[in-house]
């Protein structure tokens, strides 16, 4: 079975407090979707502008990724430049030029519609309510976000919760969602804005799924040392989503599996600038990572 | 078998954004002799003032604590008042008064040189030494400690070390001793300096276990509501080293379940300031957070 990624394909300058990366390829759909590339073959809605290099179109067609639902559209590609602290749990946005993802409104390949996976990776949640609208009775719908959209739409993005199966978030946005500051108990109260699965992301300290099972706790692969964060959430779901499309049986059953594929593939996303790393892994160097997670876990 | 538990016996005075508790019990030896009678005999060593109040005395002797280590000097009590802010993850101390433990220099009971697991709580290193000089031949022996040693009295500290089966310490104290912002690096670093295991605890993020074997992610057993974060740390290594004392068989099997043993009880001293919550429980309210927190780490 396969996979709807829509999101952001972009153009990624990165700095830190050791080099400077411009224009690498970034964007939630483009992390996502490379990361899923390992599970399934991932179907991808984006725009990108008359400026985006021809070599992230081979990137991504490497990933035997379908690019029926990229448009590329007169204009710039989204860009978005950041600067990360020394420690890497900081960063800042330096720029961001919408480009053409401003006026994006895509009409989906009929092809994608039937999709039973669907990822709504970080975007404004019109735009995800916009795919999802064209999605005739998916089997998984998940959708992530940023702090952004809560700033600026949130009114959207509580109009598209009550519509998806899971919810993926960051800590501190889950806290603002609902204004409470302990995540624990912020995940009943987000339940109730509609998703019968919540994923708290929290960084090298793993994630919490919430849902009818209860709580799952899920550790972060834990890595020496981290070049460049960026993408690794879009990474993450990309490979819980990507996982979960890979197996048969209800993805409520293979959710806690898909989440530790999701933590693996992330950390790799960690260790290079943009998708640098993501983009040459080995099946091998996955399931190496889940075993040596898996080990780590066990009591 | 059963454990000697040396650190601080206090009187803390907590102010949170919504209480303020005055003169409660409070110590690295308090909370972690406690935590560990649910498990096994802990036998104090430790001084209190003349002001010790009875009631808390009391309380040591309904735990099963052995006391005849524990000296009533002339003096005050160890005080320590500390605020936490709203969302209990930073506090500040207020005022600390040592009175007794200032010059506190034991001499164990000879029974108690002989226990096989030892419990070095949090307290000055120079004493946790003179404590393990008057040990022979121990099982296992951890140590906890905290920055405010690694800024006054670093160079006892490293002496200890070397001494060690087992260093606790939480991670920004673990950044701090090897000078390594990432834990994960930092771990290598602090084993060189002597003990075979590192544990470093992240509070809600659970800990993490450093030993020959690799790396132990543990899970914090997650809370609704944190009222009183104080002594939590105690609590854990106290619960942590109550199991080992209660197995047979070699400590080095039995260290992921100590910690997870650990976590439980380091979740119920958070839900009640000072050991209010930890003084009452039952053994099945260890063992249902046990199985709880079990199954929210399967899959």
């Amino acid at each position: 079975m396969s996979l709807l990624v829509v999101g952001t394909t972009a153009l990624d300058s990165i700095k830190t407090p050791r080099a400077e990366n411009p224009r690498l390829l970034g964007g939630s759909a483009s992390h996502a979707a490379v990361a899923a590339s390992y599970f399934t073959t991932p179907h991808l809605v984006g725009a990108v502008g008359d400026d985006f290099p021809r070599k992230y179109i081979n990137l991504y067609r490497r990933h035997g990724l379908d690019l029926a639902g990229l448009e590329r559209l007169a204009g710039q590609t989204f860009h978005w430049s950041g600067e990360y602290e020394l420690n890497m749990n900081r960063r800042r946005t330096l720029d961001t030029v919408l480009g053409v993802i401003e006026n994006f409104s895509p009409t989906l390949p009929p092809a994608y519609t039937r999709l039973p996976y669907v990822l709504l990776a970080n975007i404004a949640p019109d735009l995800q309510s916009h795919v999802l609208d064209q999605m005739r009775r998916p089997k998984f719908v998940v959708a992530d976000t940023m702090d952004l959209w809560l700033n600026i739409a949130r009114s959207a993005l509580l109009k598209l919760l009550p519509r998806l199966d899971c919810l993926v978030l960051n800590d501190t946005e889950a806290a603002q969602l609902v204004e409470e500051e302990n995540v624990i108990a912020a995940l009943p109260r987000i339940h109730r804005l509609g998703p019968k699965y919540v994923i708290v992301k929290k960084g090298e300290h793993g994630s919490i799924l919430s849902g009818p099972k209860g709580l799952f706790i899920a550790p972060a692969y834990p890595l020496v040392k981290v070049v460049d964060p960026t993408g690794a959430g879009d990474s993450f779901v990309g490979g819980l989503m990507g996982h979960l499309a890979s197996q048969t049986g209800s993805p409520e059953n293979n959710l806690r599996a898909a989440i530790l594929q999701g933590s693996v593939i992330a950390s790799y996303c960690c260790e290079g600038f943009g998708l640098k790393k993501t983009d040459r892994l080995k099946t091998a160097d996955l399931s190496r990572r889940l075993r040596e997670l898996t080990r780590m876990v066990k009591w």
